[in-house]
């Protein structure tokens, strides 16, 4: 594929305040707008229909900026932010995963990736940099703060099905071992109290029947 | 109203880190899931249905993150960034209002003042009063950064409908006189560059009858 932005070979700067510059921000911004077209496996609170990626980036960012004033962690609370705002743009190409898909995980990255770069790439160089380099720590999860924002992001779809007695974890045959085995790590590892208010409530829900029966 | 934090009026403190606080988190974050079901009068790319709020927030968040990248402007675009994904929580109670409505907007700041109030203050005190405080930052205006972020928001749905031919403008019989009047301010006097280049696009617009007639 090629690049639109032949210069990145060279010199790095961009213009500040150029009249390209806000329009190919404005193509980008225009390009994302397809993620309210990405449907997840969750529902909204009193809708009848799934929820999209964008306005579930939207609860997370807002999730992580008041959680992080009450938990005991010391994260870049902006920067969090920043990753959960871009963290499923790769979905415009590649579409929801669900999360308890068993297998084709790295493939998936693969997609995932190229996806960023494509969308990113319609942004000024300096600004396609940057996300590109926020979605890469997200992945990754090597720092305080992916680690964080990828604890909200697995914690939002858990707490939208316990409040629906269930929701796509019966819908999907999805069991309580599953969940606790595939979101339990990533919560506790980067938010450790998150996680044990979390535990209770998973069990709080197995007790209820939200969960399919074990095979 | 009783307020859910008696202990406004006393010690101003909330222990970090506690249970209690991640609960209340939690009631907050499942509150705001409301404002997906919060209709606009614009309707993302590629979908035969008008966008919510919530999904609307992520983007203008995002075109923030990105646009303060390329203008000449001083702004603490993480606040900036904060600002958005609260302003308009408002609306889980009083429900999106057409920008280009004539008038009702005292009596509207009213409702949604204390929409805001009763919302965030199911957070922790702490939380609340932080969220409350960009709410009327942005609301007021009197900063940098809430005259960016309302530049921002103006801009937005102008975009979306140029891209559509018109969309809502046309659904509604909004002139272009009507449209520059209302939006052409607040987007020049947060962002001048982004007006410079707007005021092109909305002319253009105009030439392709992308608005009602003048009465």
């Amino acid at each position: 594929m090629d690049s639109p932005h032949p210069e990145r070979q060279g010199l790095n700067m961009i213009q500040a305040g150029n009249t390209e510059g806000i329009s190919d921000i404005i193509r980008f911004v225009l390009e994302i707008d397809k993620l309210k077209g990405v449907l997840r496996k969750v529902k909204p609170t009193g809708e009848d229909r799934y929820e999209n990626t964008a306005e579930h980036s939207w609860q997370i960012a807002l999730f992580a900026l008041s959680l992080e004033q009450v938990v005991e962690i010391s994260v870049d609370v902006n920067r969090v932010i920043a990753m959960l705002l871009v963290h499923d743009l790769g979905e415009i190409d590649a579409g929801d995963k669900f999360v308890f898909a068993q297998d084709g995980w790295e493939d998936r990255k693969v997609v995932e990736l190229r996806a960023v770069e494509r969308i990113c790439d319609i942004a000024p160089l300096k600004v396609a940099d940057w996300l590109i380099t926020l979605w890469k720590e997200f992945d990754g999860g090597g720092t305080s703060e992916a680690r964080f924002a990828k604890a909200i992001d697995r914690c939002m779809p858990v707490l939208l099905n316990l409040s629906h007695q269930g929701g796509s974890w019966l819908e999907n045959g999805v069991t309580y071992e599953r969940v606790v085995g595939r979101v339990g790590p990533e919560i506790e590892n980067g938010c450790p109290e998150l996680w044990t208010y979390m535990k209770e409530k998973l069990e709080e829900g197995r007790r209820k029947g939200f969960f399919a029966a074990t095979s």
